[in-house]
């Protein structure tokens, strides 16, 4: 039935007049990452615009007139996400809707969220070069503070909690006082839940985040969905004794332990294969002294797939390989769940609209896991939801390194366009 | 040569009037060791009592009145450490040490350092009880912050340095503060320096600190010389990147790798046997963020030993494996030595006295290393030094746990004194 529904959709898509009527201008596109750059900019070549920072409030102002420029109206909602909406010929269809952030991390790119910003203005500017008006309304979204927790888009989906709120960022604020300094209403943020009926779907568009377009030369990431998290507290309790005094067989050594561990881990994600990732990122010794054998070394592990069951199979052989460890080493080790994140997959009518795109294009084209977080995650848990992904250099992000070129970008935004078109069909 | 020498001497020993005429007498040793424990006493029955604090202050004050009580005369040097002489028959002769020292750790426990103090009181009381004067001067040595870096024992030795007056202690007073409030002059500290010709001999008595009499059940640890301590700083240089996103067969991982080369420390320093010991006691992971591959691992390897020939040895065979599991990661792993102490052996004649003096006593000896750093191994930079270990109950020290009886604390004053007895013929 689903496969049906897309052929025949994939039918009006090719039935489409020529997309080369409308194209996408890499000069404008490249005009305003070099703009956004500006707001926050380093002497590195990237920005520092953490979401509430005054960077960020100045980038907001210049692009709310660059929108307003756009013919577009516009509005904030009580989070501060700007809603940007093109009006359509049927104003009873829900809104078709798509867009990204601008925030960055703390010495962060130019293109990790920009990316997705421009190229969805790219859209607006090329229909408003062919003189389209879409069936449904458009909008342009840029949520707030993505970088910090994906908050304006929980905002969007009635999840943005009061611990949030209370949450320091980046900024220095809070998340409630960075809603208010951007002109937000953090005490009636509630109001910027949206109901389903509200949009027909999202789509953003994004850089990659791993190397596989850019390793590959290949133009277009479809996005299969957002990877789940998993996330373990590690402890491995030994004794902490003189490093001098305690022969070697009478120590019960928790670094020795974590050590042997962090090596399991890895060795037990790799076997399982797959697109399956484990990182021990954070590990704490205690008392950390050079003349102490080490009594306690907590650890955390996280894993990351679409599916769930790889990352079941793989913790239960790290808690078996955890308990041989502990026993040789006459240490204690607990392996506590502290997070789980479900998989967000994104729509597979949506996936089959960028894939049509991408071949009507002429573009090379992957399908693929977003193994970082993004707004579309949350906005999927509501919402019909799609992610184009475009090459970064090396697969780079969160670094002055990240680039993608204007070339690149305009691929991505020529796909966006035409995926939007087929959605509106 | 030497060994004539050393046969002739126990032969003299042998013949000495017995020595159950003066007897070392267990409720006074428990007493002392009792009283010392008021001063810094915590509520887990241990003695937080850092040298230079008020509580150090506070137990010199009370063992300043002890010592004349034991009718010895009593001088501070200018690095604070305390003196009390007991005269000899001939006064041209250079005189015999002993002694410990009474700060602790904080959180420490009643008998590192205390033991050897109170053992010293005991031989001045058993003299004065037998109404024996012996041919050298006596002295007995409280040394001041043995436990943040042997400062009192170096300042005998000429070897306080500027850097060491600076240096802050747990009590919050640099050294040259602390030297001034318990009563010496940091200024003039140079006069703390003694000539060889000053002392015949140097004694100390001190708790084990590893496991090795308690769980043997043996009564005396003859010393065979203080281990050499060599470190390095290894740092592990891979790639931060996000852990979502990066491949697990595109990762430069530091930790991995640090956590590997941890592993094969261990092996190695295993494999070589004898009394070698090895330790990461101290990794710093960076960025040290669960959801970051991590870019750089900085960690602290210490190896100690009598000699240095299986240090030398396994620090090559850890090269070397550095550089495979480098070259498998394909991260770069720098190994710099940092510190080198030389060991510092006991004097061979003083290790043979103390032998005779456990057999004659029909107690129980163990030949071995001290682990730990004493102020005995910077005396020996100078003096012929010998040191006695008693039992600690598992090898616990640095802790309210730590204990020794007065029984095994009798006996090793027992053992100080017939050493003190041989060397003064």
């Amino acid at each position: 039935m689903r496969t049906l529904k897309i052929l025949s959709l994939l039918l009006t898509l090719i039935a489409l007049p020529s997309l080369a009527e409308v194209t996408a201008d890499p000069a404008r596109i490249q005009a305003r990452i070099d703009k956004l750059a500006t707001f926050g900019g380093t002497p590195e070549g990237g920005t520092s615009r953490p979401g509430f920072s005054e960077a960020d409030k100045a980038a907001r102002e210049w692009l709310l007139g660059e929108l307003a420029g756009l013919g577009l109206s516009i509005r904030m909602d009580a989070a501060g996400n700007i809603i940007a909406t093109r009006r359509g010929s049927n104003p009873k269809l829900p809104a078709i809707a798509f867009g990204s952030h601008i925030d960055s991390v703390p010495n962060g790119g130019n293109y990790d969220g920009q990316a997705g910003v421009v190229a969805a203005m790219e859209i607006m500017s090329m229909l408003n070069d062919a003189g389209i008006t879409t069936r449904h309304p458009l909008e342009l979204l840029v949520f707030v503070a993505e970088e910090d927790g994906l908050f304006g888009s929980a905002a969007m989906i009635g999840k943005l909690s009061e611990e949030d709120l209370a949450f320091v960022t980046n900024s220095g604020r809070s998340v409630a006082e960075g809603i208010d300094f951007l002109g937000g209403v953090s005490e009636a943020v509630a109001m910027a839940e949206r109901s389903p009926a509200e949009l027909a779907a999202f789509i953003e568009l994004h850089i990659e985040q791993g190397p596989y377009l850019d390793n590959a030369g290949i133009d277009i990431g479809v996005v299969q969905g957002i990877v789940g998290i998993d996330e373990w507290a590690i402890t491995v309790q030994g004794t902490a004794n003189h490093a001098g005094t305690t022969p070697m067989n009478a120590r019960q050594d928790a670094l020795l332990a974590a050590s042997k561990l962090v090596v399991a881990v890895n060795e037990t994600v790799n076997v399982n294969g797959g697109r399956l990732v484990g990182t021990v990122g954070e590990l704490k010794v205690h008392p950390n002294v050079s003349n102490i054998v080490p009594g306690r070394v907590e650890l955390v592990l996280e894993m990351r797939d679409l599916d769930h069951a790889p990352v079941a199979e793989a913790i239960a052989e790290i808690r078996e390989r955890a308990a041989a460890i502990a026993d040789a080493g006459e240490v204690v080790i607990t392996i506590e769940p502290t997070l789980t994140h479900a998989a967000a997959p994104t729509d597979p009518e949506i996936q089959a609209a960028i894939q049509a795109a991408a071949d009507e294009l002429g573009y090379s084209s992957l399908a693929m896991p977003s193994g970082a977080g993004h707004d579309a995650q949350n906005m999927a848990a509501r919402w019909p939801t799609g992610m184009i992904f475009v090459p970064s250099r090396s697969g780079v992000s969160h670094s002055p390194r990240e680039f993608t070129s204007a070339r690149e970008l305009t691929k991505g935004a020529a796909v966006l366009y035409a995926a939007i078109e087929f959605l509106d069909r």
